[in-house]
């Protein structure tokens, strides 16, 4: 096998448009300045970042000066929720049993420092369910719009309203829905949004949070005074004019790619249930990302049938803990039994996939399940 | 003047190397894999850091284990200072008068919360004395390595000596040292050293951190695990290949630029102060990064005689403030009068800096200053 294998793990990373990495480039090469700098390169620059600004706040239904660049996904998550916490009123928070590390991570470090966290339980698709928020005061809650492994799509607006309600802060880590279904946070209802590049098409290394005016945020890294005083250090440009031009590309695509997906994704699962007995589908059929299929393989190990089958590149549990042979947090928490969680295969569409890429998987699939049965 | 100005603002921002855009160009293509991935395109983006890792390392002097990559120097000092701080026996910090903000303002959170910060004066040259530093128990030692404003290269082998005596962690903030000047770690007897790209002919936006082994650090974002559970969120891939790039750059240039840099930089001063009466050298001379000459103009605004010169690039005070004209408080540091300190200018030199770029360019600033007088 040696082409390139097919890649089925756009919620790992997707790659990064050309027509993004044509917009970064004359600020790799010949427009270098320092934003803060009065010089024509720097007034340069820093007018390219609020272009790229604008861009964001379009995708996402905000206003520029909602929108605040950072290093990814992590840092926005960490922002949000540690940058609003000490604001709070009641040191409550609400969140799901099913959210990305970089959302437990700061809420368990919270947790430590004294607030009290309700971590929602999921239903057999992944969905928590906004009727549990419970009764009394809540100072934030923040919920996964989609979650990375099973493409579930959380009922934020829903859960909002609630926490609203109980006069709570809302956040949602957006990382995997920005750009794959219509973001909008005036619908979603949310005080802060993150937002990744490399989930978007954009590179890794820059991202952006959503913060609705008249939030109380603090910053986390402390310096000059760049991005509203909310995230110091010289601005990441070429990365930023990425994420921006990523984001105009997002729009676009936005009105034929989730549908063009869905159908290769369906094509997809039924090659693969039609050949393995016992598949389980883990990914609900409603309420998904367009390009997500998570499945569980009976009695194997979904590490193993990857390692036999080098003519896909995709994932098992999530990318961000990789390597080591635990069940899924995640997986666990939708009821799946440890035994079948170990056998989890992620398998996530983009652009480029092809319906003869999703012909071609989904054999090169059956027959290693075939020849290790 | 329609030709670009001549940019002598490289402490503001290098520009990013050909060969650092050469290196970073396959991870902003088609190695855009997810590192945590067991892809074979996570696989090789993982293996683009650890070689990047070692660059870097050896560049300083250390171990590619001691090496953490970061969103920049912000980041990188922050991480230092608020992730050694909470492990320190006494809270008590020295420091200088004359920190880049991102120092300066982490250890202004930490005095809030307690801390005793000494902030040691400099003499007329910038630099602090470090039989200055105070008796009695310490945790944490910060200096620049060298002064962003004035190049000063401050004593921290000496400190280091002290404050490691006192019981106290060291940190610096090498960012505009590392790549101008021979940088090594164990030379320096440093704990903790921050890189910035931007300074350094790679990108905008990445940085690193050296962490000697042994140090106590908890994280300031807190996620998945990578950068050994110091660094949580997705690693930029592509700039940190190209930071790696730049470091391996610099060691080879280190032989030959920084001497042919210095000569200019003293044409530069002679022209200078052969046509500008009173003209005040701020920059010490010796001592000093190789590269910067920072001046003070008698009863002229540093940022009028810019605007009237737009041949050149250069800056007025730090870039990280500028636009507003207050007097850069590094320059009342040293003892400058105010209305003179309103008077600097920064001029930064760099690898493509031309014999014949130093002639224009102070007669550029001769002409505005005739002009304009």
């Amino acid at each position: 096998m040696d082409a390139a294998p097919i890649y089925l793990d756009h919620n790992g990373s997707t790659p990064i448009a050309a027509e993004v990495v044509e917009a970064m480039w004359p600020y790799l090469t010949e427009h270098f300045g320092n934003p803060s700098s009065i010089t024509p390169l720097g007034r340069r620059a820093k007018a390219a970042i609020e272009t790229a600004r604008e861009r964001i706040a379009t995708l996402i239904g905000a206003q520029p000066e909602e929108i605040t660049f950072t290093s990814g996904g992590t840092e926005s998550n960490n922002l949000a929720l540690r940058g609003t916490g000490p604001h709070a009123t009641h040191r409550v928070a609400v969140t799901s049993s099913v959210e990305h590390p970089a959302t437990a991570q700061p809420l368990a470090l919270m947790e430590a420092d004294g607030w009290t966290v309700h971590r929602l339980p999921v239903d057999t698709n992944g969905r928590i369910h906004a009727d549990a928020v419970p009764e009394g005061p809540i100072g934030l809650g923040t919920l996964i719009l989609a979650q990375n492994e099973t493409g579930t799509i959380q009922p934020v607006a829903q859960f909002a309203e609630r926490v609203h309600a109980a006069g709570g802060v809302i956040h949602t880590d957006a990382a995997q829905a920005v750009g794959k279904i219509n973001v909008q946070v005036d619908e979603l209802g949310v005080d802060l949004l993150s937002i990744a590049g490399h989930k978007l098409y954009a590179p890794k290394g820059v991202g952006a949070l959503y913060v609705r005016r008249g939030t109380t945020i603090r910053p986390l890294l402390v310096g000059a005074s760049q991005e509203h005083g909310l995230r110091p250090g010289t601005e990441n440009v070429a990365s930023i004019v990425g994420l921006g031009r990523a984001a105009e590309l997002a729009q676009t695509l936005l009105a034929t790619e989730p549908a063009r997906q869905a159908i290769l994704r369906e094509d997809l699962w039924r090659y693969l249930a039609g050949g393995i007995p016992g598949l389980r589908r883990v990914s609900p059929t409603g309420g998904c990302l367009p390009n997500t299929l998570m499945v569980a393989l009976p009695h194997r190990l979904g590490a193993d049938l990857l390692d036999a089958t080098p003519a896909i590149a995709a994932s098992t549990g999530s990318a961000c803990h990789a390597g080591v042979h635990t069940a899924s947090a995640t997986l666990l928490a939708l009821g799946i039994e440890p035994d079948l969680a170990l056998g989890a295969l992620r398998l996530t569409l983009g652009r480029s996939t092809t319906r003869e890429q999703i012909t071609q998987a989904a054999e090169a699939i059956l027959d290693s399940w075939m020849r290790n049965g």
